[in-house]
């Protein structure tokens, strides 16, 4: 009998969000999830989900920008015995403004929950895959990633940071058996944060203009499952509907 | 009892090849498969190994780069009931040069094979699955897609055509439901055209260092199978040992 | 007293144009111009205004998408003794239209004149100046080289194969001292072929929404100039008021 | 009688490196520089030089990664009646290292020194330049500003930051009159640093493998004078005999 594996997913908050739906999805696929936030309540309620569905679960409050929270985070992964065959950076942070009404606090903190935060984490994960020679390492990036458009400039900043941190990670642990995967969500995500964050834009798109979570979590899975000889590095997501 | 459904792949050669590996794929799925390419022996051997793996399949000899060949393919396509769910423009033609040893023939030439026939097996395509508002277009790109290094010029150039190409027809038809997909195989196929053209190049590699067929085969049917909400246009495939 | 050089464009139109105004700049720099282009009237016309300038130039009825035309035009230049500085490939041919109504002969006239022609003329321009290891070739870009947009998709993959055309060139022609450029045009000239064929949209652009001629021609010539140690490949150009 | 302009360099080092180069440039052009880096010693040495060539400079001891430096550099340009024409961001730190032996620290510190400190400088070049609608605004870019290559990961995810940052600004100021130009360095300059920094790489290149600092220069300065109906936003820079 197989020793069991597992996930963990930084960046888990409301039930329908991006984070919490990829650790739904991982655990469906038979893998111990630990899911991480900074909201322990919503990491509870994500929990309490994934165990109606019979899954198996460890919540850990972290916020991702601080060192001790992550190394803390891989302290708990590595009690486990379970392989680490899936870790997301799934921190996505925005907050649109001119560029002179961006205050420096607002510049940096995008920049570390961007990408600081998922070099932290990446290092951590890294660590736990090497010695099994495997695992799966993704990065969730933004048509931000790509362009910088105002008013998003300081997120498109960060966001390029996460993107090349990312693709230098592939070229550097790849041959090591570690996939690691940036993908460009470009549109707007079906859930409750654009919901709230977003509400007129999100209701004008339509709900054929939106991305489904269940359908990203499809293709994050996929991804996770191709043989070694024919690894994705980067690839976008989009509603058939949205203009680019 | 839901109607059969069908595949068209141009550019089917060898039985290691990947034009053969989709096709035996997509038959593995359950689609008939329309299998085309400019040697109908290749063809044959092709369409009797999908045979006795229980596919149906129809071989139509076609040279990608003529008008009236594509038109007779869709044509037969177009006599048979079942709905065109899948289309691959799959030829790929590459003769490495430096750029004043390369007869205007050969640029033409290159241009003609993966870009011009491209331009036609669409137009067919997308008139065969607009009626039903679904399907997926894929082309085969290449490294030399993104960078033209020497002695790769010419095909660089043509795969740069078909590349924007890719984009503007994603741009055009997403929205009426034909997803359109554009592949980056970053890397050399493990297959008998790579072993019989580069054979030293091809040995250099080392299998861990090659991309295996049916691996590139799987990635093609889940982008298929991708829901229309969260659509990928572009994704890039190579081995994990493989830099870049 | 020093040998007289020379600069060669292709792509010479009206005199509001691209084309001639580049003649007119590297004459008034004292270079002997060729010129070349379809119309052997709008030549003349050119002609005049740079011996009116005191200019000394060649006209050369030249169809660029010919190979024979093409070998004349060179063969009329290397009788001339002045070594050749500077070839531009400016020819730029745009039919937008929907994919579904693009007719195969469009295609592959808007690949012949903005790819083809270029690789002929390469080809012959390269052969002048490797015997004098210098010399700056310059291809003209547009917005389209860089993204495919539907009306404009055949437009697009005619430019994105100059691009990859112009960037093997750079890397294989470079290290002999052939200045390899490609410039992107990122919006619309104030010449008169915009005013005529798209004169409502010329319109709204307002004069600084135009790219002004002398301005262009200021940057070939200061990209021209440059020192072997840095050169620029590429480069974009676009009016401050042109959104991007 | 016109009114004296002026320009400010920010990351002025060794007198051989870019920095001084181009403040002597701007100096030799009629602009009263201002410059501005952490050590006085080496800020003292380039004012000499300017001054020797009949220039007029200030010296600003400033690290461009404190908004309270940064703030006191532009209340000092502030205090003098020259306008603001030039302001270039030429702060460039690489310190290269596996990822798993990069510290937090130096992470945050390449971007701090690359990206942060850009924001903070553009902010005041900004407000500065905007009451009289014109400025350029440059910022040097890298090789690894558009790809990821370990072991300079973090620095290319620094420049990156940057890149998109720059793209932001020319996207929300070009329209305002205001040039933002982000140049890529693609190669070693021929100057003191690398040539303390990296020794054996440095004489590997040969002079004609490394970029001479006045020939860049000459390119920011004749960026600098496009006319604003033709600007660049991005261009590359690197020797003619450097492979890429």
């Amino acid at each position: 009998m197989g020793q069991q594996c597992s996930a963990v997913i930084i960046g888990v908050g409301p039930e329908r969000g991006l984070g919490a739906t990829l650790a739904k999805r991982f655990s469906a696929e038979g893998l111990h999830v630990f899911i991480a936030g900074r909201s322990e309540e919503k990491l509870q309620q994500v929990a309490r989900s994934i165990m109606q569905q019979g899954g198996t679960v460890t919540c850990v409050v972290t916020d991702a920008t601080q060192e001790h929270d992550i190394c803390h985070l891989f302290e708990v992964i590595q009690l486990n015995t379970a392989a680490l065959q899936i870790a997301v950076y799934n921190v996505d942070s925005n907050i649109p403004a001119p560029i002179l009404e961006t205050e420096t606090e607002i510049f940096a903190q995008l920049w570390q929950q961007n990408c600081l935060g998922a070099f932290l984490f990446a290092k951590e994960a890294i660590a736990c895959m090497q010695p099994n020679r495997q695992g799966t390492l993704f990065f969730t990036g933004a048509t931000a990633s790509l362009r910088a458009k105002p008013p998003f400039t300081a997120f498109a900043s960060a966001k390029a940071a996460l993107r090349a941190l990312a693709q230098g990670l592939a070229r550097e642990f790849s041959p090591e058996g570690i996939h690691v995967v940036h993908t460009i969500i470009d549109g707007v995500i079906n859930g409750d944060r654009a919901a709230q964050q977003f509400p007129e834009y999100y209701q004008s798109k339509g709900e054929q203009g939106l991305l489904k979570l269940e359908a990203i979590a499809d293709t994050y899975w996929s991804i996770h499952c191709q043989h070694p000889s024919a690894w994705t590095h980067e690839l976008d997501l989009r509603p058939f509907k949205e203009p680019f």
